[in-house]
């Protein structure tokens, strides 16, 4: 009992900001805004499945709370509290110190409160739950989307696919600048907290690029029950990427490779010039990539020849491998 | 893809009661009522360590809903919305659709909305998430108790304890009806969700009963900062136990053993006639066991005689078997 509990105890319950019983009780208390809804979200991120087993706890914590603060950020949403659910294979008070400590980080940068969760021996594994706020009626969806809007993503793609092929040995005459780079995309990405928030009146549907762009930008057109077509040549990628878009690796980098937590959304044309000022505002680039069509069957990616490129759109299944 | 996102499209998105958007978005939205607090809970069930990896998946469904409840119980809280996380070793049909309906039988007794989560590939685990609903200032903690109250709890003890002998060989000569009743207990309990709310006028403080009588009480006697001294003729049980106090495996499942789900409370004297008619009214005993002291370090258990009963208060620990 002493392992468990002091673990908990130690390391589980930081000081809070907003809270108004965190830890210790059989559920923490919080009081909501007045005219706000509440967005919340569970992502799972098990051993072997999402991780490396052997990832630097640091880093892992990092990712785990910046991997849900991603969901928040696609809903336009204020982070406000986090619960975590962790199965530890042993207890070693290092890897747990390093790992609170990483999610910590995350967390406070955003000013999120760490308000509970649950410790159990098992194969290691992290169940995050977040909860945020948004303004009544104002939470981006996935359904919103028009024929005729332009569809747009932020940052850079393709990075965190090319530090997992890294790391799988798929390219090892990286640059070492490039391989770092890569492998900060990779295990420690950048949720886009604030970019969502300043999206709120802007965009018509938003999702985050957790399973690749195809895969998401897919989720978003069968919701809103349209189609698209997207310019191969716009695609934003950072130089990190050993090779260009007539190259297979970096189709399947850019297009279909996930975990970069850049955001994908619709707006209409009139928007154009509040986005190129907020993307010339904000800390991360914001890349105009195609125009939504009224198909909802018609997804098309077109070359520099205006010939259709030929790739899935599916994500990772993760019962079948990648589909 | 088809597996994943099929599956948690058909089983896992229910019709909702009182929830603005449920799955299928990067995040759920619900709308918290005014002038009330939001109870959060967290509880993670991992295959081989909680619960038999061969558990009947409609039984074990309504075990995750149900522990779950149980948390908003202790609080008093009204219990309104939940997220799985499910992690599948394989994903099988029937096993996925009778689990859900198992979660769902429980949610829907309870009108709670089940409005997200996550499915993944890995080692067979459960984390869910629950949020339920508690008038302002109204909550009931484990810190309120106070000296020379009493201290109840609901419903019969060491029920689910002698369910999990039974299934360990421990007790092969249990008669039928006394095994079926344990079981249940064992396997389906009952959240006390309606008695938390009709305590938070009455309790001074609670919790619910998941790692044993004594760890619980233990916690909240810690919270509280005070003692206690119990009575163990006072102790109810079922018929179902196959021997009486004076037995040490009795001693071992009514006090140590976990998982009844019971309410452990405490409340003034003043109110014993309320909380007597309450228990008759309502669908579960409440008993009596014992007093509120005012030494945080006296934990005390009396037999008949007046003797201390000598038996360890620590409750399981995940690390390190049982302490």
């Amino acid at each position: 009992m002493t392992g468990e509990f002091a673990l908990i105890r130690r390391y589980f319950h930081p000081p809070t900001r907003h809270t108004l019983l965190a830890g210790g009780d059989d559920a923490a208390l919080i009081v909501p805004q007045m005219a706000h809804e509440l967005a919340l979200s569970t992502d799972l991120l098990v051993g072997g499945q999402h991780f490396f087993p052997d990832m630097d706890p640091h880093r892992l914590g990092q990712k785990a709370a910046a991997v849900n603060l991603s969901d928040m950020a696609a809903m336009g949403a204020t982070p406000r509290w986090v619960l975590l659910g962790l199965t530890l294979s042993s207890f070693q008070e290092s890897w747990v110190a390093a790992f609170s400590q990483g999610f910590r980080k995350i967390l406070d940068a955003h000013e999120v409160d760490w308000v509970g969760g649950d410790t159990t021996a098992g194969p290691l594994a992290l169940a995050v739950t977040i909860i945020g706020e948004v303004p009544d009626g104002q939470a981006l969806r996935r359904s919103g989307a028009h024929a005729g809007e332009d569809i747009w993503v932020s940052g850079t793609l393709g990075d965190a696919a090319l530090g997992l092929d890294w790391r799988l040995g798929r390219c090892p005459d990286l640059a070492p600048a490039a391989r770092d780079f890569a492998l900060e995309r990779f295990e420690c990405p950048t949720p886009r907290v604030a970019l969502g928030q300043a999206l709120r009146p802007l965009a018509s549907a938003a999702i985050d690029i957790s399973d690749g762009l195809l895969a998401d930008l897919g989720h978003l057109l069968t919701a809103s029950g349209v189609g698209a077509q997207l310019e191969l040549a716009r695609i934003p990628t950072s130089a990190a990427q050993p090779s260009g878009p007539t190259d297979s690796d970096w189709q399947r980098r850019v297009l279909q490779g996930g975990e970069d937590y850049e955001l994908c959304f619709t707006a209409p044309s009139s928007r154009r010039s509040q986005l190129e000022a907020l993307g010339r505002a904000g800390t991360v680039v914001l890349t105009r990539i195609g125009r939504v069509t009224a198909a909802p069957e018609e997804r098309f990616i077109q070359d520099e020849k205006g010939q259709s490129v030929a790739v899935s759109w599916r994500g990772y299944d993760h019962f079948a491998g990648a589909a």
